[in-house]
């Protein structure tokens, strides 16, 4: 095998240690909030059976799963024949299985296929990543880890103040400014409805999602073309150009949904969601209702959550909301559930813009044990396990060096104190300890230094 | 799409939230030693291009690649020409990315990739999957963790040390004894060159690692296959036959290896580790000097490590090494390193047949709130925000039901305490706490709750 230039696939990135130590400091605040909240941790595998993914995502999704390529003489019963059909339906001769493309529909899966064992509501949390075959660009990849949080076998709207307490404590400890903005799939029916396009609300959703982007006359625009009559764009006014205060917005949906059963219902969802939250003790300073929010909206029945950092320009850094027959598709009808899922790769560049996190979240060992000079690294070693056994992380420079070389490894590593051990420490069984970052030291009994680093 | 009973890909596994707890349990003690001994995290993509994969593994590992369909339409440009050179040519031209298949070569790419930024020597851990389209058996599977610790850029014995310390650390973590194998190549090498077979040191080691399983004679007819003479094997009688502690054993190989430059140096190097470890302090008593271990071989150059549980007929649960010129095949030469992987697989299995799991490693919620008067949901929602503002784990059922299916909820979920709240308590701001595994109860003020769970 020759020697070669290696290179990372496309859209994939590894992560460093200083890359690391800030992840898993985004990961635990999250998972630490998931378990004070009663969710329990879950993994499914990365490779699913295609017949679990294929179809769940629409047809791009479909294009967009990465297929993976049945082991052995794939090939044998592929003729002519097959290779004239196109790709698409070669795909599923050469291939059973496919990377998991989100964690819902696994979820799904492990629902249906658990059901007798599990326990409903069900609450769990998975952390785990990702694959689509998307274009990489600046903040897209191909490989990235979600952090999805979900309770099903309840309609309770308890969750959905239990989802809203959830996203409140993360991003406050991350000492992240947010909005998190609310909406309901049923006003978004309601509205369809109260402007005569009953049935028309998929469409009305992915016109108005884009509001912000686009501008109103855009969004008539698209409307026109989706076959919304003149009457109803008219009709549809006020909804773009309101605001105000949550009050004031379920005052106006009141009046502008009064004929619409169905928006009624969300409304009664909101209020009650909003009421529950503030006895609950919730501020809500920083919940807004969206009634233009719709995220896609493929699935979800009832609440619909997205959040955005107020300070850094950013698409949304969580998103979720509730959705009723998920596990349908697998056989188990009637399980309603409601999710929220954290974007870990924007949370990431977040926090490094503003500048948040925190001092400790650098992993690396408190002291390096100096190693200079072989006759007394019997000393040095037994200095060594005193640390170790004391909790404290501590290493010893593995080669016999000179000190300038490893004090600059301590420098470079992040490493805080750099213990010396030189004749004299041995002779009189102390230690010269240097301080890295104030470049102070002093000389300590092992005793006070397993005290001093604990 | 029509309903369908999903299943589990081949080989692969959910992990449910008991088992999760079980695997976070291990997870987190190996993570908490590699920190304490300086090692750092990494992560690398489980997607990489098949041209740093490829080669790496022999041609069964080749052949054991889980490889994925490029994107778009690969078959474009495939005719039947390519058909009929078989599924191997054809699975270059429509795959490029493959499924990391261990955790080492991956490393090998990163520091390769990362040269200029790496501090030297360098210590990293890695605990991710890894995929093998090997064929599923009890115990075996498609999917599964590995959990590695490796330090690059030096050869320092002192390494080794710290990898003895290591294994030891964590399995009387695990309250698991262990027996702790070691070797090294160059006495294996040493070995071949003894007895008169310079160069076959690989057909050696690969039969005599199956001395184990097979036995002397079966070994010596795959010796004699393999072309070694009678001579030689009537001089290698000796190393299957002896035994004694490790000092004897290094007497004898003194003598056995008198005229093995190469088998003197790895006497040494392990008189050496030996040495240190004793000086550091660790006790070597479940440390066998075991001349006949291999493990494989192909790209070990020094040390030679594998751990067996000592109460448990299970494979190694435990292995690793000394490798130089790994980083050779990405173009970096010169860069020794040595490493040791837990199978962590095999130590659950060994922790849950020795039932050596803590009783704390479930972690559920420490309360349930009850839900089953809609009238006190204000008062209840309160305590909840109380309890979880102190950092307990707590929640409340979320649909109001009846008392007995919540407290069933409650024992099924291994909840520790259910604080019962009717209209009693929240007339006189208390709760009714309830110990699930006791079944006794007692009123407590809000503040005494949370002080009592805390």
């Amino acid at each position: 095998m020759s020697k070669q230039k290696p290179s990372l696939a496309r859209g994939t990135r590894d992560f460093s240690p200083e890359k690391m130590a800030k992840r898993q400091y985004i990961f635990d605040t999250i998972r630490a909030v998931f378990q004070k909240f009663g969710f329990q941790p879950l993994e499914t595998p990365a490779i699913e059976n295609l017949s679990v993914l294929m179809g769940k995502y629409g047809e791009e999704g479909d294009q967009l799963l990465f297929k993976i390529l049945n082991s052995g003489n794939f090939s044998e019963k592929i003729s002519q024949t097959d290779l004239d059909a196109g790709y698409k339906s070669l795909t599923s001769q050469i291939s059973e299985k496919g990377l998991r493309y989100d964690l819902t529909v696994p979820f799904a899966r492990y629902v249906s296929m658990n059901r007798s064992e599990i326990t409903f509501p069900f609450k769990r949390y998975q952390i785990q990543p990702v694959w689509r075959a998307d274009r990489p660009q600046r903040g897209r990849y191909r490989e990235f880890y979600q952090c999805d949080a979900d309770v099903v076998g309840t309609d309770s709207l308890l969750c959905e103040v239990d989802i809203i307490a959830m996203l409140q404590e993360v991003f406050a400890s991350f000492g992240m400014a947010i909005t998190i903005k609310i909406n309901n799939r049923k006003i978004l029916s309601g509205i369809a409805q109260s402007i005569g396009a009953l049935g028309q609300e998929s469409n009305l959703a992915i016109a108005i999602d884009k509001l912000d982007k686009i501008g109103k006359d855009a969004v008539n625009e698209e409307l026109t073309v989706k076959g919304f009559t003149d009457s109803a764009l008219q009709k549809l006014t006020p909804i773009f150009s309101f605001s105000g205060s949550n009050v004031q917005k379920l005052d106006f949906l009141t009046d502008f949904l009064q004929n619409s059963e169905q928006g009624k219902k969300g409304i009664a969802e909101v209020q009650q969601i909003f009421d529950w939250a503030t006895t609950y003790g919730l501020n809500l300073e920083n919940v807004e209702l969206d009634i233009t929010l719709a995220r896609g909206l493929s699935y979800y029945t009832g609440a619909i959550f997205e959040v955005k950092a107020n300070n850094v320009a950013m698409g949304s850094i969580a998103g979720g909301g509730r959705y009723d027959g998920l596990t349908d598709l697998f056989g188990l009808p009637g399980v309603s559930g409601v999710g929220i899922s954290f974007g870990v790769d924007r949370i990431y560049d977040v926090l490094d813009e503003l500048n948040l996190y925190p001092q400790s979240t650098q992993n690396s060992s408190k002291v390096l044990l100096s190693n200079f000079d072989a006759e007394v690294l019997p000393f040095a070693l037994k200095v060594l396990n005193s640390l170790r056994t004391n909790g404290i992380k501590a290493e010893i420079y593995p080669e016999t060096a000179k000190l300038k070389k490893q004090l600059e490894y301590a420098d470079k590593r992040g490493i805080a104190y750099m213990a010396v051990i030189g004749a004299d420490e041995a002779a009189s069984h102390s230690i010269t300890l240097k301080n890295m970052a104030k470049g102070t030291q002093e000389l300590l009994s092992v005793a006070a230094l397993v005290e001093k680093l604990s």
